[in-house]
């Protein structure tokens, strides 16, 4: 760094030769940039993925959560180990096997949400360069984290089971062979973010298949799994196959996001690494946090609670679907997921969502452009839209609405001519 | 990767070859690996670093707690956005004004735990190979960070008054001269962990003089500052520069640790890209803690609980200062904190902290080899002696217990000539 400058500045940010490589390409998240406008109550938002959480038990969580403050203030307020309280990986246990997973509490690390167990995996695997194997498309959040790695994303392709095996194999051999690294598979099993795509049991049996045959490590992302709105949930990939496999859980849609509490279940050397690596990050994750959701589990009938949240998603979902079908001009189609929270809907060639979204929210509806979930560029053509938060109502109007908006902009495109070429084949 | 091999595994850990570099160097820290034996009821342990909570107003608290709930549950206990809540960033400038700070709003970020936002700068500005100075010794859990992105961490002399200006001018002049980059300058200027040293105001105003010479950057990191025993806090270095430092504090010391709540104060271009990087780390940091802290800091005297605590801490200091007077063998000297937790004991010549650990553990005594503190090597002959938890009985008790191994050690030494190599002047 050279010498002292004379005071003006002459480039807008004095720290721009110190930041790291890894930072040019953060860039801000296009789900959360939607946030402050789309939030804007006349505003039907489609585009979030906020848990409804208004049907919380709130009364007897607060008296659970006094008693405990009042009983081991002490304990529940002061810091403790990076992995994690032991009740509560006990506990935790006993929910992965509502999904068949066997597994040790030993092998559980507590993290700020599952958010931040996916960042401390990625920052114990990845290098610069190294390739993720993701579907396509794949969950933003995570797609952000692999960048601020700097990671390459190669997507593989999907179909309504999720991934295609001799896709995932193809993907896996050509990149080894063009000498690229392939550190891991990051998969959604159960409806996914942002397609609501859903593994069959025949389908994780192929893909654990082929990744024994390549080689291939998975990340489970599994926040969704219990959220199943018409039959039981399936047995998580984790279930299956304990050594190719590292688990990510999480309390966020199940009971609460904003107490940040999500879990990595990892083979012991693995797991090891991540203690030391959430030491490094945060000493331990919220002590506070994990406490309140272990009096939660012990207290409450927490299943009881799923069962309502499932009722409520149902519900919304219906709406989504039936204003979608009531709404929505010929040649669109869209997803309809067995649970989880989004829909993924494709437009007609020619369209483009992102150029869309500002005539959405003049027409006070929000939705996530296709974008964001793609790697390398694709989804032009697709939106998500998501039925957790918003009541019925405002999602059979949200739809009425948004279904003015494509007519407009097929009118629009129809009448001067494509203003875009032709995006790429996308799901 | 090869093909398949057969089903035994010849390596104990069959993702050897997957793990990033940057994990290489990851090492339990020091402090956190002593817990589970130091814990032990029987044990005094003077390694810990836990603030001693016990006298914080549970009943109320809990009160406050359960009210939020009720009235607030599905904002409290949801996603939020990846700065933290509003509210509480006012607050804490509120908090920050005591230490002199004029700061915005809008230019503080919410982390869990300040542990968290040194991280988030870490991973901001830091390439591998990258040169931060730090004072030697410095605080481990830094340490740990830094080395989780494969900084180089140069360490800068110090004396009673923290970092020595010459020093630091001369540390970051000839690293730039050997073609190194030198990112910026860590530094804990109140009652700094391990060695207690404060920084005075004119040291404080001599070291901003030196960084505005040289162009360098300084991290301040502030958990203890209001925790000063004989006099009221100092004005921060933030105080008297904006744009050459940034600022992270944490209400782990004052008010709770297991809530992980800190935050950092940076220019707007470092805060935007310090928001970028929590997005992508956890999506947002713990929201109900947030709102803990907040209600605590609108509904509690929180500054006479702070008052609370420098009685406790002042009594405790004095029993250590009395114990180490009264039960040290001769040859020992060590520092007088005027606050924060710590006591930084230097050993003869010929003894190994590190080495005495078993004995002192038998002994029942626990405290911190001083290496720990050192990314260099050096601290052989320091221990890390804490006074913020055990009572003042137990902490003179503890001095007996730890004068007995020392004395042991020396007699060794001097029956048996020296059985290490001398080891550097260590402060």
């Amino acid at each position: 760094m050279s010498l002292p400058q004379p005071r003006r500045e002459t480039r807008l940010d004095r720290y721009h030769d110190l930041y790291a490589e890894r930072t040019k390409g953060l860039k801000a998240s296009a789900v959360r940039s939607l946030f402050a406008v789309a939030n804007r109550p006349e505003v039907v938002s489609l585009a979030g993925g906020m848990p409804n959480i208004a049907s919380l038990p709130l009364d007897p969580l607060a008296d659970m959560i006094a008693e405990m403050v009042r009983q081991h203030g002490p304990q529940v307020l002061q810091y403790s180990g990076a992995q994690g309280e032991e009740r509560l990986r006990e506990q935790i246990c006993q929910v992965m096997a509502l999904e068949q997973i066997d597994g040790n509490p030993d092998d559980v690390v507590l993290s700020c949400g599952s958010q931040q167990a996916l960042d401390l995996i990625t920052r114990t695997f990845i290098e610069p360069g190294d390739v993720i194997l993701a579907e396509g498309p794949s969950y933003v959040g995570a797609l952000n984290t692999f960048q601020a790695y700097q990671a390459d994303v190669v997507h593989v392709a999907i179909d309504e089971y999720g991934l295609i095996p001799d896709a995932l194999r193809q993907a896996a051999l050509s990149c080894r062979a063009a000498g690229r690294r392939v550190k891991f598979c990051y998969t959604i099993p159960n409806f996914s973010n942002p397609t609501g795509a859903t593994q069959s049991v025949s389908r994780r049996h192929e893909l654990l298949a082929v990744a024994k045959e390549v080689d291939l490590l998975f990340i489970e992302d599994n926040p969704y799994g219990l959220l199943s709105l018409d039959h039981d949930p399936l047995p998580a990939l984790r279930s299956f196959e304990s050594e190719r496999v590292i688990y990510l859980g999480s309390f966020s849609k199940t009971f609460s996001p904003g107490l940040r509490v999500g879990w990595a279940l990892a083979p012991l050397a693995v797991k090891e690494k991540l203690i030391l690596a959430q030491e490094a990050a945060t000493l331990c994750p919220p002590v506070f946090s994990q406490f309140v959701v272990s009096e939660y589990l012990a207290n409450w009938d927490w299943q009881g609670q799923i069962k309502t949240f499932r009722q409520l998603y149902r519900a919304r979902r219906q709406a989504l679907l039936a204003g979608l079908a009531e709404h929505m001009p010929p040649g669109l189609t869209w997803t309809k997921p067995g649970g989880g929270f989004f829909v993924w809907l494709t437009l007609p060639e020619g369209l483009d969502s992102q150029a869309m979204l500002p005539q959405a929210l003049t027409h006070r509806v929000a939705f996530v452009p296709g974008t964001g979930f793609y790697a390398d560029g694709l989804g032009a053509r697709n939106m998500r839209l998501s039925f957790c938060f918003p009541s019925p109502e405002d999602i059979l109007e949200g739809t009425r609405r948004l279904g003015e908006v494509i007519t407009e902009a097929l009118d629009l495109a129809q009448t001067f001519g494509l203003t875009h070429a032709l995006p790429k084949e996308s799901l």
